[in-house]
């Protein structure tokens, strides 16, 4: 026991009594010193991104975290003046619409008054930003706050205005990556690196959807599918790690807040595993997917009608130009009033949460069977144990309520993404498709009450098997995407219906995609973003064409040896940002491009320098006039298909056409999106 | 009624009483025509490809089930001859050991014996074939024949050689997908390209994935980290579709054969949903997983290095340069041997078959507990009720036989992969996984035989869940994949473990990556196959190296104007497949390149038409010597990573870096493969 002690003190004391301690041997000492140096050298090799990536994923889920239990505490608020304000039906309508109508114009107004980029969901720019656009300060961490404080805002007013997270989750987390990249470089004094930045911008997308839904491999999956065309596997899992430890960490913090048990998904159901459905459901599986895509493309046409309609209507948009708060506000008192229960409200199942909808509508009992016979109360408060008790109505059935829900949020929905707050559109889209589902699944399980006989056993329906493949087919049909299946199974945490899953949602997507653009593209096109086409032709002829066939050859190039006041000419009659460069008139050999403002203040210092007689523009690029290298250049032979891969990998916006080293033309996305346009339209022949 | 009758006679007898039916109403008529039209139009503008890809899948799925029909009834006759033979040990052990030895060489001998590319798996020569290398006649459909009849034997062979199916699936996949390919540019008429051929291959290694575990999403995911470094939305979307009709087909034909009730997954499990796992044991999940990132370094590095002692061993190399069935028959017999049920095998589990390891070792109980009070008998036939009985020894306990069987397997493996025989490697690293991680999962459930307690709930711990992550994430660190995490949750139907898993694979993963190359990256390494490494170090300085540091600048240039002697004397003194083609020996102006062949050809054919005098090489190109033009080219100044991106993405072999449109070099995979190892490696400084 002394001994013990002395020990103790000796190996606290002083560090020369753990010396003697491994004094005997020195073999081992080295051994592990040495084994201690290589793990660290291997962790910090491996290391610098990799914690980067982390803080990333622990902060984003932090911030997802914060603002859930915010927005919590706003909603039971709500609840309680609702529920507390006695009987008058004034004082309920007054308590039910003017807390969002309050939210929605603050959060409009105080969003708008610090950054004109908070509004909407923010992924459309990102896709612009991603494929290589400059977009001035849409990155810039000074629209964190703003985003931050209007976004819990317009979730705080919860199901009335039913919007949702993801978009601008997406938006801060790209932020947040954006800042901790400009500090990491300035920290460590190295020059900043565009396609580096674009690396942590991709992985970060994923973050954001992943900190939402607690969902890694579909936040990976669907942020790939919404923000790019070409991806690198190495970005793909620097993705799963950053939005493992997302996820890990969003879900880590309601165990820990007592929340939950365990660490389990966000909208878990109880589908019965054994057979959760019959071989025949297949094909109405199919036949949900392809009626969700056929609604997804009326959707989105009429989304964009209108959102064409705001912006060029006098009367909205110029109430938008100048009281954005004044238009949320109406709109919000629009869509509240319908939400109220005891009016309009009580045939869209208004009372329950965003969530709690999820979770009605995942339900695994048929409720066309279960109130065939007997009809449930309308409990005068929510029941949190049936939810869906909210969906009946005795005279209009579930039916009624749920094809109701349907029509009036269509159009509610389309109202409230024209409101600019900072808001995201997936979740109401997802929640509509497993409205769809549900319908069908409901008709259905009347249709056939005793199941669908297959192999000797009777196996009743589930409408929320039907409901799952509904949400997942029209939010994948309404964004272009697959991955939503995916993201389906892991909120629910089964994933019994993978298959016809996957099958609805593959129908609904080639319909969607064959008829509309996706909602982000939707809005890159009415916003007027720029953004570069896919080659939707796969057919052979389409690989014949080549540059030559599209370029634009009417390109204005400098020669070295051209007289200054041809340059001056040159500059003051056209107005490109960069000018090609040649080695001389007749050669029109490609040199580099340099800069319209650079020889502009050449032009106007004007050294001494210069050779006397004719001052050429040679003269002036040893003046310090900066030549930027050409590091990439086509030949009139490369294939459109090639050009456009070109473009779309290394995020370019132009390059410059060689033949023999003569700069011939150039190749902008103006003309590559003519050359695809007349791809899919070809020219009338004369 | 009369008239009812009437009509039908009129609908189906003569046209003319149709036109007069729908007669008053012609513009309900056009209408309809027109939308009759239009979806013609849509369903076939769509259309050609995902017919295409539709049939690859069904087909694929065809062969998959008939192969597992075949083999499943030969296993079943070799389990009757075992069990029917009498209780004498040598003809037991005899029936036990003479069909496999006898498959195995005949696999081995039929299938080398038609086509010398048949062993192994495949997947390290597609991938060296996707990124840009023609292995000449790899995709040849006659190899069909030979690969399917191999990987039938071998699969017969059973659970003794122990080896999978994936592989050569995913080559076999890629052959149909090349051939009918072909057959359809034959058919219309049109020119091969290679580009659009590409993207048939990647979708077709996906529906091979797809094909044998019934798993859309992880077979599209899986071929694309193992096949591609980079890939495109488009071809992930095709992939899926295609996926998806092959996993439908394929579980349908199993429904079809009242295998089955319904469509679900192939390896069902059944663990508690409510609370899956304890928040503690996530640190156990992700030690598993480091665990078995350690274990996959070593078992990768004794691969390797067996695979090339077998290739330089002068004994071994000699018998499988003359005799191979011999080499596989030897091989068979050692393995066969050891797994002879009432001899080691009673510690291997041997009478498993491998789905019946994997089912076993996926089962919800622990083992360990049930066995603690309790010994159940070895029965003397594999009781299918109670598959784990087999991992079962009174002396051994389970611990004893799962240890046994991970130390035994490790070698049997590595020697099971030098048999050249058609074989997947993957299914057996998945079950080695399943067994790391059900005896950590065992060890832990005695050790903490009342669960881990969290938040007042006791919840025993499942050691299936563990056998789960273990299989994930083994599989995973040796293929260096992250979706094998996704395919652990489509094989068992239940995605309870998400978190935990995709941890456990990720760090798994983290190991494996920084200290090996990956399984097929290996063989790669072995066989001597042309690969382009990868970027790993993504230090901003790597951004700075450009092509001028690294390029070959001892190009040979053939000028326009150089005489007949120099051309010929360059050609017969150069053995390069193309030559640059510059305009004039003084101006070294690049034009194209010119094929050596050709060259030859055009010198040797020498037509009259030439100058007096002094021929020179304008006269050969004159005299209808082809030049191509070049498409693309590099300046010095482009970054290694542009450079990098560039050969990847457009599977480029090698690129002329010209400046100011002199050609001044050229990049091939040597050049860059130098720059990039220099890059993890610097040259140390003189």
């Amino acid at each position: 026991m002394e001994e013990l002690v002395g020990l103790r003190e000796g190996s606290s004391g002083s560090p020369v009594s753990l010396r003697e301690l491994w004094g005997p041997c020195p073999r081992v000492r080295r051994g592990i010193r040495g084994g201690l140096e290589w793990l660290k050298q291997k962790v910090f090799r491996v290391g610098e991104d990799w914690y980067f990536l982390m803080t990333l994923g622990v902060l984003m889920a932090l911030i997802s975290y914060t603002m859930n239990f915010a927005i919590g505490r706003v909603v039971r608020a709500h609840k309680w003046l609702y529920r507390e304000i006695g009987d008058s039906h004034l004082l309920r309508y007054l308590s039910w619409t003017v807390y969002p109508v309050a939210l929605v114009s603050f959060s409009s107004g105080f969003s708008q008054s610090i950054t004109p980029f908070s509004g909407g969901s923010g992924i459309p720019e990102l896709k612009t930003i991603l494929s290589g656009v400059v977009l001035e300060d849409y990155l810039d961490i000074k629209n964190f706050g703003a985003k931050v404080a209007g976004l819990t805002c317009t979730l705080a007013a919860g199901s009335t205005i039913f919007l949702g997270k993801v978009g601008p989750f997406v938006h801060l987390s790209v932020m947040i990556a954006a800042y901790l990249g400009r500090v990491h470089t300035k920290a460590i004094g190295e020059s900043e690196n565009k396609s580096k930045q674009n690396e942590m911008l991709v992985v970060a997308a994923a973050v954001g959807v992943a900190t939402v839904f607690a969902a890694p491999f579909s936040g990976v999956l669907f942020s790939i599918e919404v923000m790019s065309s070409h991806f690198s596997v190495w970005d793909y899992w620097r993705g799963f790690f950053a939005a493992t430890c997302g996820a890990f960490m969003f879900r880590l913090l309601s165990v820990f807040n007592s929340e939950q048990e365990t660490i389990t998904s966000l909208y878990k159901t109880s589908f019965r595993v054994d057979v959760p459905f019959d071989l025949p459901e297949i094909f109405f599986f199919v036949a949900l997917g392809a009626i969700c895509g056929i609604v997804s493309c009326a959707y989105l046409f009429c989304q964009r009608t209108f959102l064409g309609f705001v912006k060029t209507n006098r009367v909205i948009s110029k109430l938008l130009a100048t009281s954005k708060p004044l238009y949320s506000a109406l709109a919000a008192l629009v869509l509240a009033s319908i939400t109220y229960p005891p009016g309009v409200g009580r045939f869209l199942a208004s009372r329950l949460s965003m969530k709690q909808h999820l979770d009605s509508l995942f339900d695994n009992h048929s409720w066309a069977l279960m109130t065939q016979n007997s009809s449930p109360p309308w409990p005068k408060e929510l029941d949190p144990q049936n939810l869906w008790f909210e969906w009946y109505h005795p005279q209009f059935t579930i039916f009624g309520t749920l094809a109701f829900f349907l029509v009036m949020k269509f159009w509610m929905l389309i109202l409230a993404t024209t409101i600019p707050i900072p808001a995201g559109y997936f979740m109401p889209i997802f929640i509509f498709g497993a409205g769809i589902g549900r319908l069908i699944g409901e008709a259905l399980a009347l249709a056939f009450p005793e199941g669908i006989v297959a192999g000797g056993v009777t196996n009743p329906i589930m409408p929320g098997g039907y409901a799952l493949a509904g949400a997942a087919a029209f939010s994948g049909a309404v964004t272009h995407t697959i991955s939503t299946a995916l993201l389906a199974f892991e909120l629910t945490g089964q994933i019994v219906h993978a298959l016809p899953v996957l099958m609805a949602v593959l129908a609904a997507n080639a319909i969607a995609q064959s008829c509309q653009p996706s909602f982000y593209d939707g809005t890159i096109i009415v916003k007027k973003l720029p953004y570069l086409p896919w080659i939707r032709s796969r057919k052979i002829s389409s690989h014949r064409v080549i540059v030559e066939h599209f370029m634009n050859c009417a390109i204005t190039t400098l020669a070295k040896d051209a007289p200054l006041e041809e340059v001056a000419r040159v500059v003051t009659s056209t107005d490109l940002a960069k000018y090609f460069l040649v080695e001389s008139t007749e050669s029109q050999i490609l040199v580099g491009t340099v800069g319209r403002e650079d020889l502009v203040q050449a032009l106007r210092a004007e050294p001494p320098s210069w050779t006397p007689g004719h001052p050429c523009l040679r003269d002036l690029l040893a003046g310090g006039c900066l030549i930027e290298p050409v590091t990439l250049q086509l030949s009139p032979e490369t294939s459109l298909h090639q050009a456009h891969n070109l473009f779309q990998l290394l995020k370019l916006q132009s390059l410059p056409v060689t033949s023999l080293g003569r700069a011939v033309g150039s190749v902008s996305w103006v003309e590559l999106k003519k050359a695809i346009s007349s791809l899919t339209n070809p020219p009338a022949p004369k």
